[in-house]
């Protein structure tokens, strides 16, 4: 390949201030070394996680911020030593692109648990460059956090695959739930909760979606294929479904009671969290005591499940309800997230905008 | 064998009132069937639980009550289907008494879960009659829930096992942590603790004891042969120890925050609580997601299960560190275990008690 030597001129859409709106921005890539890719985009997902970020919700934002974590793109150039990967490919690329290598997560192959991990924006490369996402027209990556793109996936389904996918894939296959037959809730029906009924059915679970209102309950059963509804706020209901859940997904990030979840589980039964939620929860110790049930938490996944998730979906035909954006509607489509309006992932077809370098 | 169609006498000692104080009460056991065993009462083992029952902290007490559940004793009759023991053979009686046998729990092995399990002493038989415990001279008890004492196993060593014992073996057992090498940390050294130090070190693991002081510290190392002393205080001490275990035992019965422990976990590493909590407890969930850990519970063991940890503690030689009195000392006791005085189990040789009947 050609010299990777100069600086790479790149046009995103970046947050300047915790207003977090979104606005074009011109900056350059850091240098490409002889492990990296360099890729231009072409879809990238929105994740409610851009939202906080954007918004400095957890206090840590800098500006300016080009967000996006869900990317696929198509390899431009590659550095030397990369051999997984060829010019003209499809990747994607998920919420991290670096991490120590050497600690007992990487070494075990959960790089996404290493305490130096990179993030793919917000974040700084150890050469001091700030590390800037996927709502721009080209990225470079370290070839470990790049995974292929399946040729029979279409490439705007694999975006919420990088991120809200391996979210609910990594769990479902770590703690061993995902066996034909068991039962398994779905807590939250947005963008990665869709994505939960999805994959789980895909392995043959049986799925109730739990929902704090019946408003979503003819499209959960009808188009996203869920077995079962719960109205967590109907007491009839909740107390008939006692006991009766392998396992539940939690993907609520703000503060609930876990005590009525809990409830739903039968014996060695496991609620995981997936989102952070700021305030404390809590839980009644008999709950879990005398029915030998956890509450588990856990992180997108590795680069290994990754590169499985996209691989699974591929070949189960597995696939998301996606509203596909133009990068001009980015402030709006932040709003309607914002709003739980959308059903039930927007993916920006970066390609398409006019990104102006 | 001779007929059981007689109400057999027994003697034993009662708390009549929330007050606790236990009084010599004679009573009749109810007619054994086919299924079960009349055993003379040798030893029993004083838990904490038994405190809060007398004193009917948990607010469901019923009086007369004769606590104990930590009983070993020898068979004196065996109903006419009885196969698995021998009149004359020493035996245990742990936590329950009866279970449905026709529930998950029961068919899976897991009775000590099922929802209709009768407690070894404040609950009622299905004919009416209540349950009462080990500290009296007879018992009869369905075959069911009756394990026999290894012959090398001193019969005061057995009495802890059947409820401290088990308590600590079947987590370990059930989330596959009883191997070699794994670092297993022990919160809280009372007699569930100590017999957990015990148990872990035979299975192989790394020992450390968690503790609010230092008072403990020679003991556990010297006396019960942990590994590592840990004051949780003591904030140098416990960053040093941050994600340096596999597992926690957790024995402490009373309100606690969860965060210290959590942080001393691995990745993928296990909070597991053994002792129930009256308050809610709280945690804040990035320690749980950004870790891939679980706050687990886990209640007593199975019968299966305390057979195993009677026969591995009889293999291993391990031994408890208890106090024998005899049942006349059973309030000063109750006393000295309520202000954590007992290094670490008491146990009554109810044998040696003249207990009239």
């Amino acid at each position: 390949m050609g010299s990777l030597e100069f600086e790479r001129s790149v046009a995103g859409y970046a947050a300047r201030d915790s207003s977090g709106h979104l606005s074009p921005y011109n900056y350059t890539l850091r240098n490409p070394g002889p492990q990296d890719v360099v890729l231009d985009v072409i879809y990238c997902g929105i994740c409610h996680t851009d939202l906080h970020q954007i918004r400095n919700d957890m206090g840590m934002s800098q500006y300016p911020m080009v967000p996006g974590h869900e990317v696929v793109g198509v390899v431009t150039e590659i550095g030397n030593e990369v051999e997984r990967f060829k010019i003209g490919e499809h990747v994607g690329v998920g919420c991290i692109v670096g991490s120590c290598k050497s600690c007992k997560a990487c070494g075990g192959k959960m790089e996404q648990y290493c305490n130096k991990r990179i993030w793919t924006y917000n974040d700084v490369f150890p050469d001091g460059k700030p590390t800037q996402g996927g709502f721009a027209s080209s990225m470079v990556v370290d070839q470990m956090f790049v995974v292929h793109i399946p040729q029979n996936l279409p490439l705007e389904q694999a975006a919420p695959l990088l991120c809200a996918g391996v979210t609910v894939y990594s769990p479902m296959k770590h703690f061993g739930l995902a066996e034909a037959g068991k039962r398994c809730g779905i807590l939250g029906l947005g963008g990665v909760g869709h994505i939960g009924v999805k994959i789980a059915k895909a392995f043959g679970l049986h799925v109730t979606v739990i929902s704090s209102s019946d408003k979503k309950k003819e499209e959960a059963l009808e188009v996203l294929g869920a077995d079962a509804y719960l109205v967590s706020k109907d007491a009839t209901q909740m107390q008939e479904a006692a006991e009766s859940l392998d396992f539940i997904l939690d993907t609520i990030p703000v503060n609930h009671p876990l005590e009525p979840y809990l409830s739903l589980l039968k014996i060695s039964g496991k609620l995981i969290m997936l989102g952070v939620v700021p305030e404390p929860l809590h839980f009644v110790s008999p709950l879990l005591i005398l029915g030998r049930r956890s509450i588990a938490g856990s992180f997108i996944g590795s680069m290994e499940e990754t590169q499985e998730v996209l691989n699974f979906c591929a070949e189960k035909n597995v696939s998301c309800q996606i509203e596909i954006v133009g990068i001009e509607y980015l402030n709006k489509a932040m709003e309607r997230l914002d709003k739980n309006d959308v059903r039930y992932r927007f993916v920006v077809d970066v390609a398409a905008s006019n990104l102006e370098k």
